[in-house]
């Protein structure tokens, strides 16, 4: 038992106080970048105008060896090149690896300031929230933030998507959901041909022809991900966080 | 904790005995009609015998300024015509209007014993029905009515989807639920061009041809509305009342 | 599922926001009075600067006969006598009952700016406030009150103290419980010998001595309300609301 | 999710209408007796008269050689011996045990039509009695039984008691909850001088006299019991079944 | 409550210790046979080897006559056919039949050592699952079985879909769920054409066309089964357990 | 919704196996030392042998400005006192101070594989322990550990009571739970002579003797705690963790 009084209290003496409700800004266009990628970085200054949110990716596409350099990386771009009116994102290991606890402090205390939303791969319950939430509460004091950070939730596991409204209403942080449409395919050992896409298999077939059974069939190929994105557009709105679909090109424009 | 036992208590002394079972009529042909107008409300005893339902509109539809004689024309209709085999519904106010409590008021102590079945907007969770279940059986024991009044819920948000189950076991006076597919589209910020419809670039796309990359893909329109209505009649079966679907024309008659 | 953030959302256009904090003001002495009776009336101007709280009771002890003159006293007295730095509080009768409705009606209607708490009798689960909390701010609304009425739950059944949890965050109004200790003796079917008091058989025995075995042996009286107080007590202050105790004169001052 | 519409229906095709409400019938003298020995059985015919409930005890005190003796015993006395208005009950073994399936099995076939009551020894949650719930209503549809067979949970561990709610509305066959209170004290490590009694050094100590620190302080001996036994009765109350207490002499008539 | 510790603990004194995994094993081919027919028993032992599966059908197509004898039949053939890699699996009657007590004594007492899984019809919540989570380890211990049997549910109305979570983690013998589509498909009053088929009325309908209104619309079929089946999906890939899907051929390899 | 096969999983990668049981080893004499002090240090080596468990204190009676100091010092002593028999324990600063992220990182790096049991104040619901569950692993992975950390709670206010069954089962970590009594009866603002102790006020009084009524009565003072206490035992108990009182001198022996 949480009364809705203590929900919205910060976490840690000096914490900034969280958020009572989300600001809605543009995110039309996010551009993922590899922070410790010299060259992608040089070209940030002329991207960033063009942008709505700047992505530093600490996660997938990240080798392992390179996942220092590009935590450092991503620090180097908080401090010296100017957001304007773009967003700052970081999307962070998962909680689980070894680098998770590294990158959330290292960001909070160096540029916390700077960075608006931090992206959580991997989320499977609201325990997973409640750690965050616990951690940036207490950096954020140390670092003497103003603002509270935010978290978006990225569901990689049929479990995560089971625990859709306990992640969405777990912190006054939560700032938005979205999947990991590759990983959350293989945990549910769904077959589809393109990440985040459908399959040529996943078919309603018309029924025969009475006159001419051995005719073939029309069949309609249907939507893989409908029950997924639907219920978790609901577990958004419902909590007043947005809901983002990871690439779903096709229906990207509609079912949000 | 509420026991079963006590779910089918009377909320108020000399309240009627809640029902057991809701009954089961016939509702294919439900006509709404706006109370105040009295044209229209003079060819009711025409159309009465041709439909299941006579529902008098008081909400949406219904200006401002006309609430009070839509109400008050509603009272006569139910006090002057002959329903004969055809139920009488309501649709009244939503429960945040400044014209539900009248409305509720009013009808139940003039009319109570005429009307069948009140549809309640903009219901969101369990809370709101307890409020009517509450109230109606104050009315009801102030009327000395001798069967109690069904509620029918109206979703029209993402909160109110998301309570599905809750909503539709709160009291044993629900009949139904329905969805107000133009408020929740616009609730969860989906597009349609029509009312309860769908939407033409909520496709899937085949797969490119791997011999022609560049060939125009088919595209399979898909249900924007599926997993709302498929988990509401599970939600109503459950409980022994009775799913509705608003205007879906086209899978009216399969879904239910 | 509610969010926090609805939580604190007004239940009806024009209603006043609801309160974030619990105001503590002190409520040391309680004068109950009987609205009907002039003679007692009379003497309320002399009374109001000696007492923290002065409360107009409608329910238990107002004969049947006098309901609506207790009422119509009420809404004198609230009209008339200046309350200075005292607080005004109402009993209303239970939500069962033909006078609750009409109680609470009138009551915010006429004089809601002069009100600070309705006590709420024989409430048994989180259904009951959120009828009363629903129906208060319609009539708020309606009577272009500017702060929202809060709310005392009296527990007076098994069913209700079951339910504390529940009760004490149902709503932001929620200001305080209580018990009604001779209707929930009796619906445990608890012997008592004083309201809210203990029974001279309910006691602990000491072990026999062994060098004596038929030596009177000393007993012990116990607390029979210690577990429904301390529960209270805890429900109570998670919620940011205040317990009260009812008549318990003994142990008033150190279980809360 | 079950609706109070379903928890009243049969759980097996033919099986007797659940009960609506639990008969209240006296039991202030419940006579224990151990089936298989037959000078004991041969005095019921005299005692049966003399008491409010007779119950064929098959587990404690029942030696595991005797165990289907004392079965088939019952089941004679049942047949046999003519109860007039006494109830027959009877505490078969505990869910885990050999002997459990066999003593339903055979007392409903053989003489459900002559128990009441039969009392489950060590139930930890709900799922204990889900599962006899199912086994005696296929029992009873087999034995074509036109009246329900009743249960009484006896609790005897920490989980039980954490879960009272849940088991006291597991079921409309719910009759009762006692304790018991040896095998309880030992599951949570209490110390006990005599069953279901207190200890000497469960006590409160009296501050020091501040003008003599040194003289010795009155001690006042505590219930150990309370906060079990007031939970469990207001359990049974909001479930509309009865509160029994184990051998607790001393507050029996107290506390219920 | 129930500890996760306690989740893994036998139900039985003398049962085998429960699973902590289930057992992933090819079940591409299940073949199921009506026991009491002797001619297609005869054939089993060439067709054994040739499928993953072979499942001794007790329920539907079994007529009333023939219950004894099918349940006969497959005792006998867990007995004399040599199973080799293959697994025996059996779908006994519903638990509100007159033969599921029966179906599950007999088989787990004569060949439980032989049996791998139990289909269970009609599955509603997670109560049907503690009955005969409970019953198998009674009988398991009785047969003085070494590895607990494991328990499949087929879910055949709105209840039981609205329970799939709960289902699937009732307890730690099950080892998959499916659905049984025609009951499912009458219990939600759903139209189909075939078995776990779709509807040809379930389309969508393209847009007219803007410049000739009257234009044929194209249509497009919608798969009624999505919601149940993505769900089904989920809770048991949360749960470690297996989703199997009835009948349904078209989409059967692409949505699990 | 966790199934309770992924309770027992590390939530790190490389982070040992979470237990199955706690050990139980004797905790009779825990001798608390704050670690900054260099004359209590040098009498440690004489101590350890003659207590069941030495704890390093950093929280009260640690001043601020020797947080660090003390940390360091337990980090030292550590690493050079061999233990033997006796379980090292330490009390880190609570989850919202300055201190606790440091606490927690330096001790686990540093001298995890020397510490048992880490207790933690103030804890007030599961995602507290969620928190630290995520960081321990987190940080066994890294310092390589082969054994778990073991977490004890600490409740000291009226919502870590109301949320105790949800606490002790919030992880495998859970080792037991025990009350901080002082600041707990601050925030139940309770009235007490004594940390823990009773308050000579909360008393029954007998009945007034009919033949005499002013006679003076007798009074028996009552236990403050016995809900509290019970309550937690019977969440510990059903966790399989165990029950802790503080300083509760006189009823420490025989509640728990």
């Amino acid at each position: 038992m949480r009364s809705p009084k203590d929900f919205f209290k910060p976490l840690a003496v000096g914490a900034p106080q969280p958020l009572r409700e989300i600001p809605i800004r543009p995110s039309r266009v996010i551009h993922f970048f590899p922070p410790q990628n010299e060259k992608m970085v040089a070209k940030l200054p002329d991207i960033v105008p063009t942008v709505d949110v700047l992505l530093g990716n600490l996660e997938d596409a990240i080798p392992m060896t390179d996942k220092e350099a590009a935590r450092d990386g991503l620090v180097k771009v908080g401090r010296e090149i100017d957001m304007g009116q773009t967003q700052l994102w970081t999307r962070v290991n998962s909680l689980d690896s070894p680098w998770c606890l590294d990158d959330l402090t290292t960001l909070v205390t160096e540029i916390g300031d700077k960075l608006d939303v931090i992206m959580l791969p991997k989320i499977e319950g609201p325990e997973d929230i409640h750690y965050v939430d616990r951690l940036l509460a207490q950096l954020e004091a140390k670092a003497k933030l103003d603002k509270p950070l935010m978290i978006h939730a990225i569901l990689e596991t049929a479990r995560g998507v089971a625990n859709l409204e306990e992640i969405a209403s777990a912190s006054p942080r939560m700032q938005g959901i979205c999947l990991g449409p590759a990983d959350l395919a293989a945990n549910r050992r769904m077959k589809t041909t393109r990440v985040g896409g459908g399959h040529p298999d996943y078919v309603v077939r018309a029924d025969p022809n009475a006159d001419d059974p051995d005719a073939p069939r029309t069949t309609y190929q249907q939507d893989l991900w409908h029950y997924t994105i639907a219920r978790m557009v609901d577990a958004c709105v419902l909590n007043g966080i947005l809901p983002y679909y990871g690439p779903f090109g096709d229906i990207k424009d509609v079912v949000a």
